[in-house]
């Protein structure tokens, strides 16, 4: 494993370069809060997203990257090996963000990922193995829920059309955004989806800031991130009936906001944990027919639940659709999960390979778990996976506020292209 | 006062001809839900409203009615009276409906206040005063809020401009809806909003399904309408921070949705009431930026609240803002008034005369209160005003199962002919 600095690829790594590109691409869905934040909402497979993928693309061409896409939109740009027939080492992120999100979120892994590669080009430093840089499709979650397609589908967790029929708050078909997507990327080479005979990646390593405040507040400048925690989503559907508000005594109704009170109520006792590990989060709420003074038939709310520890995570989980049904006084009650991965620990290959470089480039790292799930979850079964974090501020994300220092995110950017360098030159993991 | 039936006149009232009327209006925004109830969305000043007030004018041409519209757009069918000068009675309720209203809520006031007029023309019964039919604008409130902005306005209780800020969910200006709406009525004559140099109503009268269960439960055809209970709504807006799901303790998040719960729950506490007299109702949500992965920012929710005893109505509303400041852990919160309607005790003269008719007709009747406001409640102020209620099933309103039987409304609309004859004879107030 080597620890020493690659000065020439150090040095070639651009800041400003690679900050004006984040800001291009910040300002395609870009908007400015009512603090003056510059935000992103660009959802996955919209004509925000594609204009962001072109712009990415029109890049790729320059740097001489190949170009394909597989039958979920996920988009690859390859360096070519020096040695044909190697598994490649592959890096990237996502370039959607949340409706209300930032300008880091994702993206920067995908332009860090890019950036490390062309650094690595115009050093001259040649790779034993090809280097892909991935933009998985519909990592957020926001429009179409779940989060993670692209990389689920990429992995084999769930065929290409599990989703087909999840609909946007338009009532749009994922299924349909993606057919209109892929038709309007025709001119773009098509590749099979996922791993096709035996071909997994030799390694994969995503960078990305770290949503959380750990780094910015130890003053440190990488986070190797050494697994992921898990995450349980549910819907809940509470069912009742609607009534005149002025004319329906209390105790006839059958009230569906009551009864979601009742039951959210009930699922913070069934998560309540001192130690505050535990992340609950009821985020998402629609209520019909929704209008003031007409007791409401209907309400729907969402559980986001995560924790480190598996055992945890499904003792609580499994107990939730209990705990709502019993917690209801009036109505009925649907519990849907909609996507449930388990906690990660990763392999030692890659978090080893990201330690060694920060060391050799004298950056102050750190060993952590990470708090938000990341394509990086799905791909761990595949091939040796890793997490490159940067520190952002006040640990800020999912918010138009969302921050990281141009000097912090370069930094990784040049840990992650030591670490390609080093990973496509191995002959097999240790 | 008349206590004889006069048979020529109750023999007109065409019980064929004025369902038929019904179920016309009814298919205007009519659809059939999963239960196989035929409910009405027909919100006001949409092109379905419009329809629904065209088909009414050209029903009222061929009845030789005179049509005029004011600047709130309350539209009116006169009948003149034999006496010139004389103050009219007003007679009629409002033609839109709750998103998943029903087909009778509103619209049978109307159409049996022109079913009763059509009844006096057709048995040849002359009145000294003249009969308005009227369709007040706006009297649902779950387009626009708040409700009865029509007879409000015309009421004097607020100028017609108050509302023209306000907003429906698609973002469009109530005073933009309305300059569209007189826009595409120039053709009607326009007539001076209110009443103007003491031109008030002589009485006004609205018949009304009961939109509660007792009439049909006590096997009675007539509720003599004695009151409306007093209302507020309110608006409250919490505002907390947004926050990644997976990364931020709950320790140190500002979530909107947990205070909204602790705000609601609070208000139960506030609106507790063994003897179910009291209406308390949250039947409207938003959230933002309602992503299951993103805490919540901003939690809005709406309150109704009803009590025929204004000492409660008072000092129980009065509380709502405190309670919900106190209840708060982590954000803040607005808490708007949008209406305010005082409890109302309708004077003797319509009342009497509703009963005298139902007695004279050998209908069962009941004095009661209404739990629903109505734009009556707003007329009150301005002259004698009373409400006649039949019964509808299960005390169903609100809701596309909303049904009343075609008997029960033509014996309705025939103790309203009677009523109407009566008042617009009299000569002054007793």
């Amino acid at each position: 494993m080597p620890d020493t600095v690659a000065p020439n690829l150090v040095a070639a790594v651009s800041e400003a370069r690679h900050w004006q590109r984040l800001m291009e691409m910040g300002a395609i869905g870009g908007f400015t809060d009512a603090d003056g934040n510059e935000g992103v909402n660009r959802a996955c497979l919209t004509e925000l997203d594609r204009q962001a993928r072109r712009l990415l693309i029109s890049w790729a061409g320059q740097a001489g990257l190949a170009v394909t896409i597989d039958a979920l939109g996920n988009l690859f740009l390859r360096h070519e090996g020096t040695v044909p027939g190697l598994a490649p080492v592959v890096t990237g992120s996502h370039m959607d963000s949340q409706p209300q999100g930032g300008r880091f979120d994702g993206i920067w892994g995908v332009l860090a990922a890019f950036e490390a590669v062309q650094a690595l080009r115009d050093a001259g430093v040649s790779t034993r193995r090809p280097i892909e840089v991935v933009a998985w499709t519909n990592e957020e979650g926001g429009r179409y829920a779940p989060g993670c397609m692209g990389s689920m589908a990429y992995a084999g967790y769930a065929p290409p059309t599990t989703w087909d029929a999840v609909t946007d708050k338009d009532g749009i078909r994922f299924g349909d955004a993606l057919r209109e997507h892929l038709a309007a990327e025709a001119d773009l080479t098509r590749r099979p989806l996922g791993v096709v005979e035996g071909s997994a990646p030799f390694a994969y390593v995503e960078a990305h800031i770290e949503q959380g405040p750990r780094l910015e507040a130890e003053g440190l400048d990488i986070g190797v991130v050494t697994g992921i925690q898990g995450s349980r989503w549910f819907l809940v559907e509470i069912s009742g009936k609607s009534d005149h508000a002025g004319t329906t005594p209390l105790g006839l109704r059958q009230d569906a906001v009551q009864d979601m009170l009742r039951a959210i109520t009930a699922l913070n006792a069934l998560m309540r944990d001192p130690t505050d590990v535990l992340r609950f989060t009821v985020a998402h709420i629609e209520v019909e027919p929704n209008t003031s003074n007409s007791v409401a038939s209907k309400a729907r709310f969402t559980i986001d639940f995560r924790h480190p520890d598996n055992a945890v995570l499904q003792a609580r989980g499994n107990a939730i659709a209990g705990v709502i049904q019993s917690a209801l006084a009036t109505c009925t009650a649907t519990v849907t999960e909609r996507f449930h991965a388990i906690p990660t620990d990763f392999a030692p290959l890659v978090p080893d390979a990201v330690e060694a470089a920060a060391r050799a480039q004298g950056l102050r790292a750190i060993r952590m778990p990470s708090g938000a799930f990341h394509d990086a979850q799905f791909i761990h079964p595949l091939c040796p996976t890793g997490m490159i974090f940067v520190p952002c501020r006040a640990g800020i994300s999912h918010h138009p506020a969302e921050y990281a220092e141009p000097a912090a995110l370069a930094a990784g950017t040049r840990v992650l292209a030591q670490v390609l360098a080093d990973l496509a030159n191995r002959e097999e993991a240790i």
